[in-house]
C-alpha cells in the first residue's frame, strides 16, 4: 500500500537495520547500568515483550565496565549511550557492545573521534547520531532566529554526519527527536530527502502513557506510512515494557509486522443488541499473551456482522439472546448469548490447531 | 509544516467543514434514538469533551420521529444515520436534523433520491455518503476479485456522489471507512486525487480502546499529516467520550487544534534521581479537566532538564532531594523535592492569571 525508502543497510549484532529490513523495535533501560540483576531483568521483560535492540545509559566509567556482565546475559543486542567522554565509548566497544549512540561533534576533537572510528569499524559496529531538539547546538540555534526548526535539526544531525564521514565512517543511522509532532515529522521528511542513512524514528518526552501514546502513534506512525523509518522508539514515561507494546502495535496497525491476536469490535450503535463492551474486553483479556496472528471479530448485530467482518478468522455476532460464530464471514452455528465466548475460543483453538498441521 | 489539502465548504449547522475550516470532532450515540433523556445526557457529555458534532443512528420510524426532542435539547448540530429507508431521511428533515448519513444508491431509486435532495436543499442540509468496507457494493466486490481493495472503497462511493450531482446536489462529504489501516490511507488518498468534497476520516472497528487507539491514531494522524481530511470520527467500543478524547489528542499532535495543557515528561533513564513516573502521574492528574492551552514539563534531571524543555511554559526538573522550578527554560527558582509539585501549581495559576491581565 505504500513504498518504503531504500536506504543503506546497517546491523546492530543479528539484526539489519534499513535496506529493506523490517522496521525493528528498541527500547531503553531506566535501570542503574552499574545493577546487573535490574537491568539484566529489564532487557529481558523488553525482549519477550518483543522489543529487537535495547539502550542503555552509560553516564561513567563504572557503567561502562560493567557492560559485559550484561551483554553476557542479554537475549538482545544492546547500544551504549554515550555523551562528551570518548573513554567511555571506546570502553563500551571493549566490553562487546553491538552499537554506540554518540554524537562525534561533542566528544572533544578529531583525535577522539578518529580513536571511536578505528575501534567501531575493528569490530563493526554502527553509530547512531541522535539529536535532540532540547539539546540543539547553540550556533545552530543562532543562526536559526534562537528557533528549534526542522532545518536547524537537520543540519545540526548532518555537521555529526560529516565528521564521520570524513574519518571514512558510513556505518550509521540518525535520529531527529523533538516532543512537537509537526516539527518531527518535517525534520525526519526533510532528512530522509538528504542521506540514504537509515533512520531511527522517535518523538521525545512524548510523556505518560495517557496522552503520550496517542502522540507517538500520530508522530511515528505519520512518517512509516510515508516510508520513513527502518527502526524506532517510543518515548513514555513509566515501565518501557508499555513503550515495546505500542510500537509494535503500530507497526501492526500498519502492516509492517505480525504481531499476536487483532480483535476487530464495532463502536456500538442503537442497532446493538448485546453487551458488546463487556463481551469484547472478555475477549480481549482472553487473548492476552497469546502470540498466534488472528483476527478475530466481535460484532453487535447479526445482520451485519458477518459480513462487515468477512476478513476476520473467526468472530461473533450478537442478536437477541442468541448469536452467531462464524469465520471468514460464513456462518459456522447460532449459540446461546452466554455461550457466545466459550464457543468463539473454541473455534480459535480449531484454527491454530489446522495451522499447526499444515 | 504541512500543506492541508482544499476542499470546497459543506456546513453542518454552524460548524464549517472544509475549505479551510478547523478540523472538526464527530462522535455517535450508542443510546437508542427513542430514549430521548439518555441520548440527550450521552450528546451533552460529548460536547463537554470537545466533540463539535454528533451523528445518532434512525433504525426506525419511532426514531425518527423522536429526532425534535432530542434536536431542542442538544448543544450541538447533529445527524442521522439512515440506511435504506428514504422515509426516514424525509422525517428527520422534517424533525430538524442539520445533516444526513445517507447512501444515495440504497435508498431505492431516483425518485425517492430527488425527495430527499430537495427537502435537504430546502434547508441547506449537507448529505455524507458513506462507504464502509465491510457492506461492499457486491457487483464492485466481484469486479474486483472479490477482494475489499482502496480502489473499490472509492468507485462505490463515487457512485453515490454521482447520483447525487446528477440530482444537482453537491453539499456532500464523504468517508471510506475500513479497519485495516493501509486500505483506509490508500483509499483516502486516491480519493483526494479525484475529488474536491471534503473528507470525513475514520477507522471503523478500530477495537477496544487499548489496541483501538493506536490503530486510530496512526492512520488518522498519517492521512491529517499529509494535509488529508476535514472532519473526523474515531471508532472505539466503550464510552464515546473517550472516542472524543482521542480525537482531540490526535488534533493537538499535530498542532490542528488547542485542547488542554501538554504535559511534556522526560522518559527517565540511568541519570534520573527522583520518581519521576510518579511525579509526572500526580501532575497529569492535577491538570485533568484544566482546559488552559499550557505546556507543563516534568523532567528528570537539573543538568538537561530546563535547556530541553526551553519550548515548556513551565516546568520541573529533579535533582538528588531538590529540583528546580522554571520557566521557558529559565530557572526561577530550587525548591526541596517534596514542594515540587505544589510550586509548579503556584507557577501554572500565576502564568494563567498574567494570561488573563494581558
Amino acid at each position: 500500500m505504500y513504498e518504503r525508502k531504500r536506504t543503506r543497510q546497517i546491523h546492530i549484532g543479528p539484526v539489519a537495520i534499513g535496506g529493506g529490513a523490517p522496521v525493528s523495535v528498541q527500547s531503553m533501560t531506566n535501570t542503574k547500568t552499574t545493577d546487573t540483576e535490574a537491568t539484566v531483568a529489564q532487557i529481558k521483560a523488553l525482549a519477550a515483550a518483543g522489543c529487537d535492540i535495547v539502550r542503555l545509559a552509560v553516564p561513567d566509567m563504572a557503567a561502562a565496565r560493567n557492560l559485559g556482565n550484561i551483554i553476557r546475559q542479554s537475549p538482545v543486542p544492546l547500544v551504549a549511550d554515550i555523551h562528551f567522554d570518548y573513554k567511555l565509548a571506546l570502553e563500551a566497544i571493549e566490553q562487546g557492545i553491538a552499537a554506540l549512540r554518540l554524537n562525534p561533534g561533542n566528544i572533544g576533537g578529531e583525535e577522539k573521534v578518529r580513536a571511536v572510528v578505528e575501534a567501531a569499524k575493528a569490530k563493526g559496529l554502527p553509530i547512531r547520531i541522535g539529536v535532540n531538539a532540547g539539546s540543539l547546538d547553540k550556533k545552530i540555534l543562532a543562526d536559526h532566529g534562537g528557533q528549534v526548526t526542522p532545518d536547524g535539526l537537520v543540519e545540526s544531525a548532518l555537521q555529526h554526519v560529516r565528521i564521520l564521514e570524513q574519518a571514512g565512517f558510513y556505518d550509521m543511522k540518525i535520529s531527529l527527536k523533538a516532543h512537537d509532532v509537526p516539527m518531527t515529522l518535517a525534520a525526519y521528511r526533510l532528512m530522509s530527502e538528504k542521506v540514504d542513512y537509515p533512520l531511527h524514528l522517535g518523538i521525545t518526552e512524548a510523556g505518560t502513557p495517557h496522552t503520550g501514546i496517542i502522540k507517538s502513534a500520530v508522530g511515528i506512525g505519520a512518517l512509516l506510512a510515508e516510508g520513513i523509518g527502518d527502526t524506532l522508539r517510543i518515548s513514555l514515561t513509566g515501565d518501557p515494557v508499555v513503550e515495546v507494546r505500542v510500537a509494535n502495535e503500530i507497526l501492526k496497525a500498519l502492516g509492517l509486522k505480525e504481531y499476536g491476536p487483532t480483535l476487530v469490535a464495532c463502536p456500538t450503535c442503537g442497532r446493538t443488541c448485546i453487551d458488546l463492551p463487556a463481551i469484547a474486553a472478555q475477549v480481549e483479556k482472553k487473548l492476552e499473551g497469546m502470540t498466534e496472528p488472528i483476527e478475530v471479530a466481535v460484532m453487535g448485530c447479526v445482520v451485519n456482522g458477518p459480513g462487515e467482518a468477512r476478513g476476520a478468522d473467526v468472530g461473533i455476532a450478537g442478536g437477541h439472546g442468541e448469536g452467531l460464530v462464524f469465520r471468514k464471514g460464513e456462518i459456522i452455528r447460532k449459540v446461546p448469548e452466554d455461550r457466545l465466548v466459550p464457543e468463539l475460543f473454541k473455534e480459535i483453538d480449531a484454527i491454530i490447531a489446522e495451522r499447526k498441521k499444515q
